[in-house]
C-alpha cells in the first residue's frame, strides 16, 4: 500500500542528461562514474531506503515523536535504519577523505539523498542536518576542531544540528539575543532556539550544535553574529566523551507534518561552546552551505512528490470505479481521463523538477573550480528551491485528490504526504525570500546579466533541441515573454521602489516554469537519442509524452506569471492596512 | 489569536451586487428584505457564530470525536452551541412555514451558512447536512412522514444525516449493495455506509438517516436505487419516540481534517425503513438536493478561506520582522510587499468566490418559478462548486505561507484551516466529477447553448461596466479566448471521445477564473456608485483596489488553462498503463 521504489532508472536518465549537457571537469572525478559504477550504488542505496528506511515511514508518522524531561523518544526502527544507513557507509558519499569521506561530487550523492527523504522524510532530516553541519565545520572550523569531530560527523557516530531560529528573529536573524562569552575553554553559549531538527535523540552518540550567537562586543544587526560549536557530550582531548555540556531540549513542537522528526525547543545555559571561522563571520559561515541547503530543500520536494506521485499510481491503478466512454465493464479510475491528467501532471512535472535539482547541484559541483558556474548556481538556486517546493504542494495534493474520499482519512497515508510537503515552502526560506533573493541580490543587482546569459543558453538550447516546431514554437514565445517581462523590471525597478517585492512571486514562478520547458525539450532530445541507440523504447517514449506533455500543459503559465507582473505594484500597494 | 468575525458588511455587499443585477421575484419575497432588516438579523447571526460557535473550534480540533460502544463523544461546548443555534431559530430560515419554518429564499440564509461554516467548520456539518435531509423530506416524502419528522427536523430536535457511499461505491453510485426488504412497517434495511457525517451523536434527540438501498426486485444499476427515511429511534405515531431502531455507529474515521465532525461508519442490520418518494427513484431524490449540496461546500469554502484570511491579516499586522526599503527601523510584515500580494490574493479571490456563490445561490431561488434560472444554475453549479473548493486550498494555504514557520505549528490554528478545507474539493462530488458535469451534461448536451448565454452576459456586463478601458479589454480577450476554447472543445469532442474528459479539468477552470472576471468588473461598477453615493468611501475603494486586483493577477490564467485545453488529449491518453 504505502511502498515505495526508488526511480533508479529515471534518477539516471536525470543524471546523464545534466552531467552530458555541461563540460566534464575531471578534477571533479566525474569520469570515474560510469553508469555501471553507477546502478550499482543507486541500486544498493534503493535496496537499503525502500527496505530498512522506507517501512518506518508511517508508524513515524502515527506515533510521532515525545519528550519527557528532556529526553527524546523516537518512533520504532529508526534507530535500526539509522544503524544501517551508517554501517552501510552513505553518510559518507560527498565527504572529505581525509575525515574519512568518500569525496565524491555532490551530484553524485544526490539521487541517494533523494532516495533516502522518499523513504522517510522526518528521519532523513537527522542524516542531511548532519551532512550540514560537516560542511560547516569542514570549511570553517580549526584543524584542531575538526581533528576532534569531523570524522565522527562523516562517519555517522555523531549527528550535527543548525541553531539559527529565535522566536523573535524567523527570517530575520539580525535581532538575534543567543550570547557568547569567553572562558577558559572557549565561551559560554546562553540563550534559546526554536525550530532545532533533531535538536535531541539517542539516535547517535553525541549531538554536535552548530549555534549562532553574538559576542559581547559585537556590531549590532547581522554583521554581530558569530557562529559555535556546542556539543551535547563535551569531549576530552582523547576523543572520548566527557560531561554532558549545559544544554537541553526543553520542548517538541506539535506539527501539521513530520511528526516523526523532532523538531526541538533548544536552551543553552552558559554551555561550553568553540568559535567557527572568524568572530562576527557567522552569516558568512552559514551563507556557504545555502545553496547546499536550499537545493536539498528542493531535492526534499522531488522526493516527497514521487513518494505521493507512486502511491497515487497504485490506489490508481487498483480501484475500480465507473465505467469510460469504450468500455462495458467497471475500470479501474486509470482509465478515467481526469484521473490521468493528474498522474501525468504528477510524472511530467517531477521528472522536470529531478533535472532541475541535478542540474543545479552540478553547477555547484563545477562552482568549485569556475566561477561562471558559481554564478549560475546562484541564480538557480532561489527557482529551484521555490519552484519545486511550490510544486510539492500541488503534487502531494494532487496524489490526496487521486484517491478521493479515502485520500481523506489518515490510513491511507496519502495524507501524511501532503502534510509533510508543507514545510518545505517554509523552511531554509520561505517562496518569498527566495522571491526577494531572485528579483534582488541574482537579478537586478546584476542589471539581468546572469539571467540574460541563462535564457541566451535556454533560447540555443530549444534551437538545437529535437522537438517538434509546434512545441519550439511555444518555447521560444515563453522565452520572449520572460525577456519582456525582465526588461520591464529592470526599467521600472528604479522608479519604483516597491516593484521588485510586488512582482518577486511571479517572476519567480514564470521563470520556474520557462526553466521547466527548456528541460522538457531537453529531456525530449535526450529520450529521442536513446531510442535512435535502440534503448528500451517504452521508457524513453514515456519521457517523450510526459515531456510534451509538460509543454502543453504547464509551460503556458510562464505567460499568465508573467502578465500579471507586468500590472506593476500600485493595487498590491493602495490597500490601506486597515482594509485587509 | 484565532478569533472570527464574520464580514457582515462584504456579505451585504455580495447580496446586493446579486439582487442588484437580476430581477427581483416578488413571489420570493425580497421585496420584504430591506437593508435594514439584513443587517439586524446578520449582526444577530454574527454575534451567535463569533461568541458562542466559534470558540468551540480550536478545541473541537485539538480533542476531536472519540466512539465506545457505538457512542459518539463530542467536543466540549458543541452541546451548548447546538442549543444557542437552534433556540434562536436560525435552523428554521429557509423551511417551509407549514413546518414551522421561516421560508426565506435560500439567498438570505446564505451568509448565515456562511457565518456557521467560518465559525466551526466541523459542527457546522451538523446543522447543514440537517438542512439536506429536511429539503429532500420536505420535496419527496408522504404527508404522514412528513408530520411525523418535518417539524422537528426543521426545529432542530432532531438531526438528520445523507447515507450514500459504500466502501466500493463512491462516485460511482450504480454497485451499492445496502438492500431494502418490504416489511409490515414499512422496509428493513440492511447494509453498511461509510463517510456518514455526523451519523452518531447525542446532541439532537433523535438522528433522521435517508438511506439509499436497493429493493429486491430492483434494476441493476443507477435506475434501482430507492431513498430510505431509517430514524435512530422509531416513532410512536403520537410523536413520542419509540424504541432504538437497528442501527449503529462502528467505527469514527482518523482524518486529515475535520477532526471535531464525526465521520461514522454505520450498519444497518434489518433496520426499519420508510419509502420516500417512488421506487427505484431514489438518486432523482437526491439530485434535488444536489445544487444546494454543493453550493453549500462552494459557501463552505468561502467561510473556510475567509477565517484562514482573517488570522493571517491578523498576523501579519503583529508580527515584525524585517526592513522595508522605506523603513528604517523593523515592520510588521504586511509592509513587506510579498505578504501584501499574499493577503491581497486572498481578499480579492474571497470577494469573487462570495459573489459566486449568492449568485448562483439566487439563480436556484428564481428557477422554482423560472426554467432559464434553472438551465443558469445548473450551468454555475459545477463552477461554482469546483473552482471556489480549488481555491479554498491555494487560500488556506497561502494563510499558513503568511505565517512562515509558526503555521507549520499546529497550535497556532492556521494548519487547522489548511487541513479542514482539503475535503472541499472531494467530498459531494470531486473536482473531476464537477468538471466532467460541467463540460458534459452542461456544455457539449446542449451544445454551448447556455454556456453561451452565460459568455453574451458577461460580454454584456462588461461593456457597461464603469470599469478601466485596460480591464476592459483584457476581461474581452478572456472573453474570445474562451469562446474559441468552447468552440474547439464542441467541434472536436464528436472525432475524440477522449477529449471531454480530458479538458474537463482545464475548461472548468478557466470558466471559473473567467466569471470571476466577470464579477470583479460588476463588484467595481457597484463600488464606484457606491461612492458616488458619498458611502463609505475607504471601504468600497477597497473593493475597487481588490478586484482590480484579482483581474491584474488572476484573470491572466483564463489564457494559460484555455491553451492547455487547445493541446487536446493526445498526449494524456498516449501514455501506456505500465509506464505510470
Amino acid at each position: 500500500m504505502d511502498q515505495f521504489h526508488p526511480p533508479v532508472k529515471d534518477m539516471i536518465f536525470a543524471l546523464r542528461e545534466v552531467v552530458g549537457k555541461g563540460e566534464l571537469d575531471s578534477n571533479l572525478g566525474f569520469e570515474d562514474f560510469d553508469g555501471e559504477f553507477l546502478e550499482t550504488i543507486y541500486q544498493s542505496a534503493s535496496e537499503i531506503t525502500s527496505e530498512v528506511i522506507a517501512p518506518t515511514n508511517k508508524d513515524g508518522d502515527r506515533h510521532g515523536v515525545s519528550i519527557e524531561d528532556g529526553k527524546v523518544s523516537v518512533p520504532n526502527g529508526y534507530a535500526e535504519a539509522y544503524d544501517a544507513y551508517v554501517d552501510g557507509g552513505w553518510s559518507t558519499l560527498s565527504c572529505n577523505p581525509e575525515y574519512g569521506g568518500q569525496g565524491m561530487p555532490a551530484l553524485i550523492s544526490m539521487p541517494v539523498n533523494e532516495m533516502v527523504m522518499g523513504a522517510n522524510f522526518s528521519w532523513a532530516h537527522l542524516v542531511l542536518l548532519t551532512n550540514s553541519a560537516i560542511r560547516a565545520v569542514d570549511a570553517h572550523a580549526s584543524e584542531q576542531l575538526k581533528d576532534l569531530y569531523l570524522e565522527k560527523l562523516i562517519s555517522g557516530k555523531f549527528s550535527g544540528t543548525m541553531n539559527l531560529t529565535e522566536p523573535q528573529a524567523g527570517s530575520d536573524l539580525s535581532v538575534m539575543n543567543t550570547v557568547a562569552e569567553p572562558s577558559d575553554n572557549g565561551y559560554k553559549i546562553t540563550g534559546q532556539k526554536i525550530f532545532i531538527t533533531w535538536g535531541e535523540h539517542d539516535l547517535s552518540e553525541n549531538i554536535i550544535h552548530l549555534v549562532l550567537a553574538r559576542l559581547p562586543d559585537a556590531p549590532e544587526g547581522v554583521k554581530g553574529i558569530s557562529l559555535f560549536l556546542v556539543p551535547k557530550f563535551k569531549m576530552n582531548t582523547d576523543g572520548t566523551l566527557g560531561e554532558r555540556n549545559m544544554l537541553k531540549a526543553v520542548s517538541v513542537e506539535h506539527k501539521l507534518g513530520i511528526h516523526g522528526c523532532a523538531t526541538c525547543v533548544m536552551s543553552f545555559e552558559e554551555a561550553e561552546g568553540f568559535l567557527i571561522g572568524e568572530p562576527n563571520q557567522g552569516l558568512a559561515c552559514m551563507f556557504t552551505m545555502m545553496n547546499d541547503a536550499r537545493i536539498g530543500v528542493a531535492c526534499e520536494s522531488v522526493a516527497i512528490a514521487e513518494r505521493a506521485y507512486q502511491q497515487a499510481v497504485n490506489y490508481a491503478k487498483d480501484r475500480i470505479q465507473g465505467r469510460t466512454e469504450s468500455s462495458q465493464s467497471r475500470v479501474s479510475i486509470i482509465n478515467h481521463p481526469d484521473v490521468r491528467r493528474m498522474l501525468l501532471s504528477m510524472k511530467s512535472l517531477i521528472e522536470v523538477m529531478r533535472v532541475l535539482v541535478y542540474e543545479n547541484t552540478f553547477e555547484c559541483d563545477l562552482a568549485e573550480s569556475k566561477s561562471e558556474h558559481d554564478q549560475r548556481a546562484d541564480l538557480l538556486t532561489p527557482i529551484t528551491k521555490a519552484w519545486c517546493s511550490e510544486l510539492c504542494q500541488d503534487i502531494t495534493s494532487i496524489a490526496l485528490q487521486v484517491h478521493g474520499g479515502m485520500g481523506y482519512v489518515e490510513e491511507t497515508g496519502a495524507a501524511q504526504h501532503f502534510r509533510d510537503a508543507r514545510i518545505t515552502t517554509i523552511y531554509e526560506g520561505t517562496t518569498g525570500i527566495q522571491a526577494n533573493d531572485l528579483i534582488g541580490r541574482k537579478f537586478i543587482n546584476d542589471n539581468g546579466s546572469a539571467m540574460n546569459e541563462l535564457l541566451d543558453q535556454i533560447e540555443n538550447d530549444i534551437g538545437v533541441s529535437s522537438i517538434e516546431d509546434n512545441l519550439k514554437s511555444e518555447l521560444n514565445h515563453a522565452i520572449e515573454k520572460s525577456r519582456n517581462v525582465s526588461q520591464f523590471i529592470l526599467e521600472n525597478a528604479k522608479k519604483d521602489p516597491n516593484l521588485a517585492g510586488a512582482s518577486s512571486y511571479n517572476f519567480l514562478m514564470m521563470m520556474g516554469y520557462l526553466v521547466g520547458g527548456w528541460i522538457a525539450s531537453r529531456n525530449i532530445t535526450a529520450a529521442k537519442n536513446k531510442i535512435k541507440e535502440n534503448d528500451d523504447f517504452e521508457f524513453y517514449n514515456a519521457k517523450i509524452i510526459s515531456s510534451t506533455f509538460y509543454i502543453e500543459q504547464f509551460l503556458p503559465l510562464v505567460m499568465s506569471f508573467g502578465n500579471s507582473v507586468m500590472h506593476g505594484s500600485e493595487s498590491m500597494m493602495s490597500m490601506p492596512d486597515e482594509q485587509f
